[in-house]
């Protein structure tokens, strides 16, 4: 309430409101300056926001400077292209028709090499044979006669429009023509339908044709000389990072469990749902890489769908990790003495597997096959057979503990589901990796890996496969079967 | 080798070849026939792959006829756009710039409403922010003097090109103006640098900003009045679809383990891989479906981010029927005793835990509030307590064998270990189902679900919603500690 004194001092309005207490109206003064302040508060909110914005903006481009330098690629190649309007002898050498080639430059300019081919090879290829299939339908129509022209133009760009519609919904040409056929459909209706209108068609055809060249070729010339980002590289980068994130999370989530550490490496043991998540990216990235020329180590040839099958297998790992995970973080912990009994093998697995994990990615990293990884595989079962006694002595265990008939030992059962669960996931897992070795050998076979010791590929090789009933996991597989 | 009579009948030649030896060449009449016959070969092969091509596209076709009838409204929406070449008064209405509302059909034209949608505004948009902002760019340029005027624009394309290219790296743009930011820099780059060529800019921007509100008004119609496919409606079936697939996997496991039956069922079996590779259409279709109007039960602002949340429960409950499924197809099995002394209360778990997963599909379903979902919670966390004790008591019945002290009943801790893998397995599941209910739950608080008995929503709601200590899974969360 106002103080006395206050009150006295002017007129003072009240107003009785619903509930019938009155309260004392705000001067015009006050409802300025709460203008005022609502005003700067949103001011400040806004420039807050922008503040936020613009950093994480500033974030992304720290991040990945590649981004960066895309943009400004792609700035490049517009203001190249603008020369087409800027210079006169260029724009009278494509007939006026410049922003072709504008629209070429915006529409297929991706961030990596393998896209932006893509595009650009389809819609060459799309613009040639839409081109001259709606020449062929414009003479036919222009035969037919003033009155049917419109109709036989307007049923063929129906008809011709809903069939090339209808290919995108294939699988096999959609991954390759997607791009193509919507194209195909835009240049067909196009010159098609113009012909009803433009005089000379066959140089309105032809100026298309060229223009598209013209912005196509500069694309391809941008994104390959001026710091290309290949999709096949970026691609084996994904795998080999997926690798070792799988390989992280292991080794972390059974060090977490029987170490009972906390926190720190949190991000790490997290790793495997990148695994989980990048099978979108992977796909299309296979997908780009293919139309990508040799590069690097790379061939044009290069078994980039091995790499999908890599992924598939390493993703089956990924998901008993996230098994494993529900086990760890379960609220119920098994018996202490369960746990320190299991702890050295299932570490064993785990750390083992996790290098076998390891040398693959490096297998795959440095393109050359790997000497250790059979010793590794063979390390790799034997802790698994390890795990599978210690199991085994557990049952031993249980029964001295519940031997001496006393009956307050009766839920060491229930104690050691959690780590008993735990195991055996771990032994799906070295299951699970064998599956992921093998994917990699088919890749190192299909794309030729160099021999460790750095020999001559094609002829090293025969020499290096080891017959099947001589590698180790032949002799070790009938051994882990828990 | 040549009968003798043969080799006299005619002069033979022989070429030496190599290796030494000799070989009789094909006369010309044997050498045609080869041509021919591969020939025939090369084109029934054609025909045949031909076939088959056209086999699968009717496939695809009949499977989702929605396709076909896409396919004919893209033919519909160009046919009708073409108008605007056919009739003179049209054709001059805009110009004799057509094309560009040809053009925008075949661009903005999506098999579903929200993608349309999304790119139609989009594109409307950034065309018209990107029409002004050049405007004023060739104002500024045009006062710079001849000189100067390419470098100005030239430099101003370059800048707003990057910096528009990086918006589409930041996913809170990217995920609602990825395609405005092509149209933006397409019609900026158009417009500015045209301004050097053509004379009336003013008009040419109004121009393709009239086109571009035709061809967009054009999509809209076509794709909202003749058969719409909305992407809202396919999320919210996708996500129907995929809990009764997660719920038939889970009772198709478990059944098929402990019955030993094996094969017909197996696509059923399978069904939850669908939900773990649903993630990337769940995203883009949440994305697009926010775009839509309201259209049958949804509403413009339905809480289509949900739906992704509730796609994450039910891909967690995948990975764990993964992770069952590869304890089902172990090559050792247990012990008959142990699987048949488990299996009642197994079997129960999963029914309970599936019927409680397929009543959660019926809420979403008919979006009503289910009046049973939580005394099914209730019977399945009950089948969870259930097996817990089953457990406990496998226990006792392992002291029993091995008290006898027959050292040959030393093993069947081995044996036990994949059934108590698998009850451990199904008890995270029934857990992760909770999160699937509560997921659901949220949404229809958000949506605002009818109560179960069809009256009236939000008044209904308030009452329905029963306080946390009285669900029964508030109380039973404790029992399912296994």
């Amino acid at each position: 309430m106002a103080p006395e004194k206050k009150a006295f001092e002017g007129v003072e309005w009240r107003i009785r409101v619903a509930d019938g207490s009155s309260e004392v109206p705000v001067p015009d003064m006050e409802l300025a300056r709460k203008v005022w302040l609502r005003t700067k508060g949103l001011i400040s909110c806004l420039g807050s926001n922008v503040w936020m914005f613009l950093k994480k903006a500033w974030d992304i481009g720290a991040n990945d400077p590649r981004k960066v330098i895309h943009c400004f690629k792609v700035g490049l190649a517009l203001t190249l292209v603008s020369l087409f309007y800027f210079m006169r002898p260029l724009y009278d050498g494509v007939g006026g028709n410049a922003m072709w080639a504008l629209m070429t430059v915006v529409l297929v300019f991706e961030p990596n090499v393998g896209a932006t081919i893509y595009k650009c090879l389809n819609r060459m290829f799309a613009t040639f044979l839409a081109g001259f299939l709606a020449l062929g339908v414009h003479w036919i129509a222009s035969r037919s006669g003033d009155r049917f022209e419109p109709f036989v133009v307007g049923a063929s760009v129906f008809l011709l429009a809903s069939m090339a519609t209808f290919t995108r919904f294939i699988p096999s040409i959609k991954s390759l023509f997607d791009y193509g056929a919507m194209v195909f459909i835009l240049t067909f209706s196009f010159v098609a339908v113009s012909g009803y209108r433009v005089d000379k068609l066959f140089d309105f055809a032809h100026q298309r044709i060229s223009t598209i060249f013209i912005g196509t070729s500069l694309c391809i010339l941008v994104i390959i000389l001026v710091c290309p980002i290949w999709c096949g590289q970026e691609l084996h980068g994904l795998t080999v990072r997926n690798m070792d994130k799988l390989a992280d999370s292991l080794d972390g989530c059974v060090t977490k469990y029987f170490t009972n550490t906390n926190g720190e490496d949190d991000k790490k043991t997290q790793g495997y749902k990148c695994v989980l998540s990048s099978k979108a990216s992977e796909d299309s990235m296979a997908n780009f890489a293919r139309w990508e020329p040799s590069h690097g180590r790379f061939n044009f040839r290069h078994p980039w769908k091995q790499y999908l099958k890599i992924g598939a297998s390493m993703r089956s790992c990924a998901y008993c990790i996230e098994a494993l995970n529900s086990c760890i973080n379960k609220e119920n912990k098994a018996a202490d003495s369960i746990k320190k009994h299991l702890s050295t093998s299932c570490l064993k697995v785990s750390s083992s597997t996790s290098s076998v994990i390891r040398e693959v990615a490096e297998t795959v990293k440095k393109m050359n096959k790997s000497p250790t990884v059979f010793m590794l595989i063979g390390e790799m079962n034997g802790a698994v057979e390890e795990l599978r006694n210690d199991l085994k002595s557990l049952s031993q265990l249980l029964d001295l503990s519940t031997s001496a008939e006393n009956k307050e030992h009766e839920t060491p059962l229930m104690e050691i589901i959690p780590v008993v669960t735990l195991a055996s996931i771990l032994i799906e897992i070295a299951v699970r990796t064998e599956a992921i070795v093998s994917s990699v050998e088919e890749l190192a076979k299909l794309a030729e890996f160099a021999a460790h010791d750095g020999k001559s590929k094609r002829s090293e090789m025969k020499d290096k496969i080891v017959p099947d009933e001589e590698k180790p996991e032949g002799k070790l597989e009938a051994l882990q079967r828990v």
